[in-house]
């Protein structure tokens, strides 16, 4: 199996639909983007046996708390990792513990994200 | 029992000289600051019940890759979350992981920092 | 008095209604994150006699226009450096120094930030 | 010729119009920083003969991409990029390249700049 | 032909003995990461006809000052640029552009990388 | 009088040999980023009225802590505070307020850094 069907495979474990928004949300401006996301991150990365979806998820959540930047990735993956069964307060204890790691504003910032992501309907990535 | 004391206990859990290293480090520069170490990283945050040692040594491993520019922290974080049962295998991964979200370089130093903890008998913060 | 206390007082100093603000904004999906920041940055740090909190307004609007990604706590803080004394021209200042440390684009998106706050009615942190 | 007007000439060339439009964006908050912009880096560092405004200008783009958070300096210089000759792909491939850089999210968030920037009519810097 | 070839014969062009390194340098601690760097930098993007190689480099060295904490592989990307043909005005055009974007530390950082690189043997990547 | 003038006086006031020190250290790589320095941060920025030298020095070591990956510039800047004026408690106050902003990481090594420049004779900038 090469690694665009396994990154559809692992997307489907995440959300059934994720597979066809990425590509949907790219195909205008840059489609290869689109295959790169489904081939590296989601069949090379993410589908490694080394640690489960709910940890690669938290993992997410640190880094892109500590980026900064990133808010509607962000989003995504608090909706990820929600689907892949992390609960709200596993979330929240993530982005807590960044206020030690990447500073007080940027912890508070995803927890604003966090509330809009817990309130909303949006299908994530 | 206050901040400090739950700080020095959870310290204690991931290594039992560590408390004194912390403020041993600091006694000449800034005694304060290795206080708020025991009390608010060890003491309000690691102490939560929420997620357990381990994850929460694989989110700080995740968000000082990210960073970039932290790896004396990123050493002794890598050293404390052996020290909690992470695997190095399972250490490896969560760089790996951040190849994704922080770029490829941030996660090829990240693994040097990785060769080096993994291979010295330094004892970590 | 502890951490707490101290850390009241101090938003006291700046605002009279900036502690029951922080406890409002997050307590219905983090409370303790409100309490630490009463505690932390108010209680342990704010409060120390080492500079005044005219100085320690500007280097906070430093770090976040460096930062680039905390337009909102900037905002706050350019509040707060109202409120404890600065001048709208230090304020500017010290936005416009960080032109050469943390770039051009950093040091304009504050600037933008900074007009908002000097324009509006907000209440700061 | 000085600075100023070596950097109005720069402006010039990539819009006749920008000069007096960064003047006017800070005319009222920092004046001075207007005449940095156009004595700095349009005086001192885009009119330097090594290397040409288009390369130039996409190496903008490259680090503004990988900062993350200057969307609109992004946007004004995804326009500019256009006006000097660059094409729509390669502007693409230069944010499209950052992804190993500087991580996907902040690639992701540069192309739904580029989408935005390719569709609006807004004049650019 | 696969990611794979391709991401080789593109380092060929560049270096015939990076393949090789970039796998040596990685074989005990994570051997994956060696053959992404090859599939997905080299076999995905470098590879790509929009943009020569050289202002690919140049791109990369861009994005590498701007991140400001990764000397090794911004050492390594100036090997490669001169590799493809890029002077060595050109790079250190493209270093001070970024004083203007990401602060002038960086770039002197960068020019202190870039003199290193200049007067030593290191085969870069 | 000129920006370039204007810099080497500011810069005399904080040590007479540092505009020297700064030509030399760049005159076999970028002349014209010695130029830059002089002019641009020390000819137009620290030396304007509306903030005094030490305030300014304060700010630029909470921008470098901030940014985490400029240790030789922060450096520099702390031996420039104490040259100006500031107290060591001044500096090492203006780092820990770090923690709260940029996180424990950055302000513990920045710490370190102040050590350094404490216990050595080096000149500064």
């Amino acid at each position: 199996m090469d690694s665009f069907q396994k990154g559809l495979e692992t997307l489907r474990e995440i959300d059934p639909l994720s597979g066809d928004r990425i590509m949907k949300m790219l195909e205008d401006i840059a489609p290869d983007m689109a295959r790169w996301i489904i081939e590296f991150p989601f069949g090379e990365v993410y589908s490694r046996p080394g640690l489960d979806l709910k940890t690669r998820e938290l993992l997410t959540i640190a880094s892109l708390t500590t980026q900064g930047a990133a808010s509607p990735q962000l989003e995504n993956h608090i909706h990820n990792a929600l689907k892949v069964g992390c609960s709200r307060g596993e979330i929240v204890e993530a982005i807590l513990q960044m206020a030690v790691y990447a500073g007080f504003p940027k912890a508070l910032n995803a927890l604003f994200t966090a509330r809009a992501a817990f309130s909303d309907k949006a299908p994530g990535l």
